[in-house]
């Protein structure tokens, strides 16, 4: 029995859109045994349990980069983390896939390895490469080649994931974006992602309050988030900092007072009972594999 | 007798338009004794011998903010750096000025009220801000305030000051740039300006070519600078980096080999005799001060 377990992670941040990720304590565990059927599929909606599952697709993938046979699996999935809120569930079930066809095959695991592949199924790798490496990460693909730093992340920082009681379409929240930015708006990006990254290593709350404050995504896609406006300024008030996270519909509030933290959270609970709150810290390592 | 050393400033660095600079180790020299007459200045140009000087006009400026009278003035002036070459001329004399009337009338040099007076005299901290404090900075002004990091370069890390016989025009170099740019280039800037700033602390030549590979300015700047091509096809062939510096006319190298330095500069003194070429490494410290 192959147990893999993988981080949520958080892209976007802010000014960090397109390149910059990060990996949370909302774990993914992805069981992997011996069946006699061919695949047999638990944990998951009804049109997931099949040859289709993005768990079970990485496998595959998996094995054939190996070029070893695909076994017979019986795969449980359980999971912290809701599926299309911008918590990265498909990086979690990418990652889980294709470490799970390593380490069954006895085959050593070569981080870079498995994050070409998973950037090759996921398209970027915004979201796969803090769910291997932890940590914040930003990345990006040139010729062909993943390009990555890894940045430590100031403990002193208290996340707060506030996850709603809806989805936010990936195609919607592209279609909102606009397709140019000014080059003072260009400037305002670079520096302020580079105050980001500074910002979270060294834990200052009010550097990250300006570094997350964005030009190209937040001021479009906070539309499609019913109550952003509402959550904001309880943030505000409270000086909380606030980024969508992923292209929503998942907001990550930001405090280094856990006291705050907590009156954030019962102020949430009395506007959106439904929603979700769920504090979580930075996961320094990415994914972990358990073998019995 | 005082004497304030202040480097010069080499801005823009590929990605880093318009935030980045840093310092480096050609300095210019201005010395401020007490005279008979209102104002005498030596080692510039005619033009510049007057109360229109940028060193005296800052000096007059550290007076105004420190409330005290503005004394009769000898100025010295020299310097190692060409002027508007893309070095931060301009920003050397500024910061010289202005140290020097603090210290003149012996107040304590608080470097961030220097880089506040000096960025509202230059109109942007790109190149005060390593004039200041020395290594590479990355800095920009909000709600008033100036906020910057400061990184250090590795010591593996060769440069060369690669200076041409002709100027470009700062509002030649402006206007050749175009207004907006499509979100996948702000995310490749943006991701490789934070890149850059790896690079540059770890001395990855390797990195380093791919992080200063930009889209915003140096594909229209290059063509204001002859025998760019040129210079870029040599580096390319000694497996050098390259940028411009400032706005240009200023190109600068960079190596990890010491060898290959030399091997450059024999190249282009070969091609292009008349140009000035300078070995520089990074002043970790910006301006420094001499009182006899």
């Amino acid at each position: 029995m192959i147990k893999i377990q993988v981080p949520a992670t958080s892209a976007n941040l802010g000014t960090g859109y397109d390149c910059m990720g990060m990996a949370v304590n909302l774990f993914s565990e992805f069981t992997f045994t011996s069946s006699e059927k061919r695949l047999e599929i638990s944990g998951c909606a009804e049109e997931f349990k099949n040859s289709s599952n993005l768990v079970y697709r990485a496998f595959v993938r998996g094995c054939e980069y190996l070029q070893v046979p695909v076994p017979n699996l019986k795969i449980k999935i359980e999971t912290e983390v809701p599926v299309s809120r911008g918590l990265g569930s498909s990086a979690s079930c990418i990652v889980g896939g294709l470490v799970a066809s390593f380490t069954w095959h006895q085959k050593p695991i070569d981080k870079d390895i498995i994050l070409k592949l998973a950037c090759e199924m996921e398209g970027h790798p915004d979201n796969v490469s803090p769910a291997i490496f932890g940590g914040l990460c930003m990345s990006f693909i040139q010729n062909e080649q993943v390009e990555l730093i890894k940045y430590p992340v100031s403990s002193d920082l208290h996340f707060l994931a506030i996850i709603p009681d809806f989805k936010v379409s990936t195609e919607a929240a592209r279609a909102i974006l606009p397709k140019q930015l000014s080059y003072a708006d260009v400037t305002y990006q670079v520096s302020h992602a580079l105050l980001l990254v500074d910002a979270l290593q060294t834990g200052s709350l009010q550097k990250l309050k300006l570094a997350l404050d964005d030009r190209m995504q937040e001021p479009y896609r906070k539309k499609l988030i019913n109550n952003y406006d509402n959550i904001k300024k309880l943030c505000d008030k409270m000086n909380c900092d606030l980024y969508i996270s992923g292209s929503g519909s998942t907001l990550m509030g930001i405090t280094d007072d856990i006291t705050i933290q907590n009156e954030l959270i019962n102020e949430i609970k009395k506007l959106l009972p439904k929603w979700l709150l769920k504090p979580v810290s930075v996961d320094p390592d990415g994914f972990k594999i358990e073998v019995h």
